[in-house]
């Protein structure tokens, strides 16, 4: 008895971290199929002990699949998702295709659950991976406090843009210690020993296409009424992303009030000490699950604002784990249950 | 015909940028000493063509010296300065020892070199490296607009934090790629593939010093009135800090007005395409004087509000340029005309 789960982009970065939350979150499932574009058929991918082969996206039927893990870019979501939801097959997208479609929900478990009741078409959104540590950690002091501005700066690890944006950094960083030329493929400029401060396409106002997502997104999902100018950087740093987040409130708000409301908050960590070494940092991010908070404090230039640091594996709670934990939410609310095998 | 000037702590990655810079803007000079501590009396640092022999700052006598550009560290500057002051070589403080009290300017030459007018005790402070390149950016657009509120969070490179700490992200990079055990020594944590939300000690209130430095010292350089909160964040860089700069107006502010500003403003380039690559990074920054500044936008979070990014080499702007432009001030200002040699 359980689930049939299909990953879509199985050979993603995202897709292989699909993978093994699954595996090791004891999802139930009945059955596993790893799936992805043509030219990755026939390959291997890990799930737990066993090794699953890749199938092709392309002849892929979802029939007879309750859930689908999408990650395969945005592009193919738009082919693909909605073909899989017209055979019954509920879909998960981390990809941005759907997010801000009306009647498509944009969720993160631990902030907006009840959204999972308004399922229209047969598509659930995952959130950008910048915008989910956010909301995260400003749910429980928006509760409180209630946000009105959100002043945010990222430190974006490569991996938010793939396998191949990993690879280019270890390659340029190799490359510069023995001074060879090296020429920038996915990434605009050189990003071994640099900051890029431009992720995703430009839009017509000058901000970029991830700072909008981390305007809207978060409104959509938390309040619609928060406004978030965002400025979004490219780090090398492989895995986990850290943000600057700078909040006022509307109402009153204390250092110790705001730090207990987070230490309560589901999905956060608080790692605070005010000393050497008392913050968590992305590198210790990785392959974990929570969202670590940091570096709080008041912000003396605002009435009610607060600053804080706040970093999480881009991954797992950015992408692989909050759409397994979406999963999770519709099995536990009863929402998948008549698709059961 | 020309002055004589000492470079204390010589052998560090300020002061041999220091010495780089007085030769290749062949500042009017007659004599020039390198001075450091004394375990590294008797070794050699280049002065354009010619070498130098480092002579020991604590047998150093600074009567006959007009000029004494320091970067040894708060502690021995703390000493040494009010030393050479004595002794009638006017000191240009590269630390932050003498940078908040009343009675020392600290200056920006494209900014405030008003200030140069009240020297009172021989000492001229040269503000911190974030610092100096945001109040170059601010500058011309406060003048215009009048800036009332910052946020920003840096993205700072290792070279801020001396020699040593350059080498640890070396040779930390390179034990990553090989597996080999690290153990952070100069950093709290691992620098390489990381970034670290701390620079400078703690304070009561939860800020860094580094973050309170830019505040203050902003205001003192600036304008009184000029609130900023900072958030300071160490990155894989080696040179060249990044900063994302939200700042809020009393006057209304378009985009094309602040792009003008900042287009005329000394010190200052504009690179702001809007498309892949037309912006700065700070690895192209190594090498340049500019203060560059990119990604400027309209915040449309809060009224008359900006979003911008810019760039500086954190050891020439941030360091010893500044120092060397404010000696040069000087003799443009004939402030040092009686010290001629």
């Amino acid at each position: 008895m359980g689930y049939r789960v299909a990953v879509v982009g199985a050979t993603g970065a995202v897709g292989r971290e699909m993978l093994k939350t699954l595996a090791e979150r004891r999802f139930p499932f009945a059955d596993v199929a790893a799936v992805a574009s043509g030219r990755s058929t026939g390959a291997q991918v890990s799930f737990g002990e066993r090794t699953l082969r890749v199938q092709n996206l392309e002849k892929f039927d979802f029939a007879g699949w309750d859930i689908g893990l999408f990650s395969p870019g945005a592009a193919v979501s738009a082919v693909h998702a909605p073909r899989a939801a017209a055979a019954g097959c509920l879909v998960i997208d981390n990809t941005s295709q759907f997010r801000m479609e009306p009647d498509v929900p944009l969720v993160v478990p631990e902030v907006n659950p009840q959204a999972l009741g308004r399922i229209r078409r047969g598509i659930i959104a995952n959130p950008n991976c910048s915008t989910i540590q956010m909301v995260v950690a400003l749910k429980p002091l928006h509760d409180r406090f209630c946000a009105r501005r959100v002043v945010v700066a990222t430190y974006q690890s490569v991996s938010g843009g793939g396998k191949e944006a990993m690879d280019e950094l270890f390659a340029h960083t190799k490359a510069s210690f023995v001074h060879d030329p090296t020429t920038p493929q996915l990434f605009t400029k050189e990003i071994a020993f640099n900051c890029i401060p431009h992720i995703d396409r430009f839009m017509d106002d000058g901000s970029t296409k991830e700072e909008w997502k981390m305007a809207v997104e978060t409104r959509k999902i938390l309040d619609p009424d928060i406004a978030v100018i965002a400025t979004c950087v490219r780090v090398p740093v492989f895995i986990g992303h850290g943000e600057a987040v700078h909040v006022e409130f509307a109402k009153p708000v204390t250092v110790n009030e705001a730090r207990a409301a987070l230490r309560e908050a589901p999905g956060v960590a608080v790692v605070d000490a005010r000393e050497d070494g008392g913050y968590i940092t992305p590198l210790e991010s990785q392959g974990e699950d929570a969202v670590y908070v940091s570096r709080i404090r008041k912000d003396p230039t605002a009435s009610n604002a607060l600053a804080f640091w706040c970093v999480s594996d881009n991954l797992r709670k950015g992408a692989a784990l909050n759409a397994v934990q979406i999963a999770e939410t519709l099995v536990a609310q009863g929402l998948l249950a008549k698709r059961a095998a």
